[in-house]
């Protein structure tokens, strides 16, 4: 059976969204970042790089959200969760993923995790300070450019959409008002009603 | 006849370099980002992101490293650059591209980019100090626990490889000492020597 490792509040959950909406069988490892869980031994022996999420497969163990995420459109193949086949439409949902992962939530991660790049506490504090304008201007490109509507792809709900809920709900937090940017907000509101997502953030909680 | 959006010195040469590997005709576009050309409206029509790389096909338009190299080995299959029928194997060259994309490229950049994330210039001459301890630690996770040899994903040569040359030949400006992986290091050179990648270098500096 799939094993994903996860933690509150963080992007696991899209992974989280994408097994619930595949209706796949699988176990759940909770680690408390507060604890600093993600360092100890038996979880780096799972995931060197001490992140989550992990999913471990029968094959063994996939990390990067990008990457579990296709995964479990491939391996769920009737659920639709991804055009895995057509080359195009699946890159599309590739760029949008990829955009996710090394642009909007790196914007975001420079308000919670600075000290990643900067020891000094004065530019750990510049960059809390920035994080909501560069966190807003993803949301712009996200709300002109790249959300067509309902869904993230249009018509058809795909993996983007939890990706983009498991951000978009840290708006708040962000310090970005998410009325700036209503597609998204729709968005938001659209895919916190899938019972789907209703299960997966019941079990991040439970 | 596809179209390639690139700058000199960019993450964009992996894209040419699968391009190369794939057997594939494109014509290429140079951007100069020293002019900033990235930010003219006849490039943001193509990207709105202003960033390269952007790939033109017959469906549109792709952006976003990771998505554009599944596609080109999606699109070209003979040249067996992922396996791209096999899940859990497509997944793990996923992941080593999304952590290339989301880890190792964000700590380069903030050597060269950090107003990106901060406005002060103290703060930004902060992430310049860190950024090569950032770099190096990423290397020491590819080196321990990601690059198989003698190519990333073991014996056969994949999209993968490509991408990390392009950001290992870096090391030196990154103010990294490539002695300190010695398996990178390799690998950075046995990359060097295949023709694709030499005409994908002089297609760069043409």
């Amino acid at each position: 059976m799939l094993e994903l490792y996860f933690a509150s509040d963080t992007c696991a959950l899209a992974s989280m969204i994408a097994l619930e909406e595949a209706g796949a069988s699988y176990e759940t490892h909770k680690i408390d970042f507060a604890a600093a869980t993600q360092k100890a031994p038996e979880f780096l022996a799972v995931n060197p790089k001490g992140r989550v999420p992990a999913l471990v497969t029968a094959d063994g163990v996939l990390t990067e959200t990008p990457a579990i995420l296709v995964y479990i459109a491939q391996t769920f193949p009737d659920a639709g969760l991804a055009p895995v086949d057509d080359p195009f439409r699946l890159a599309k949902v590739q760029e949008f993923n990829s955009f996710i992962c090394s642009t909007l939530h790196v914007a975001h991660a420079h308000r919670m995790r600075g000290y990643r790049w900067a020891d000094d506490p004065a530019a750990i504090a510049e960059m809390q300070r920035k994080a909501p304008d560069a966190v807003a201007e993803n949301y712009g490109l996200i709300e002109t450019s790249m959300l067509r509507g309902p869904w993230v792809m249009g018509d058809e709900y795909t993996l983007c959409d939890g990706y983009l809920f498991t951000l978009s709900r840290w708006l708040e937090d962000d310090h970005v008002d998410p009325g700036r940017f209503p597609k998204v907000s729709a968005h938001r509101k659209r895919v916190r009603q899938r019972h789907q997502v209703i299960r997966a953030l019941e079990r991040e909680w439970a």
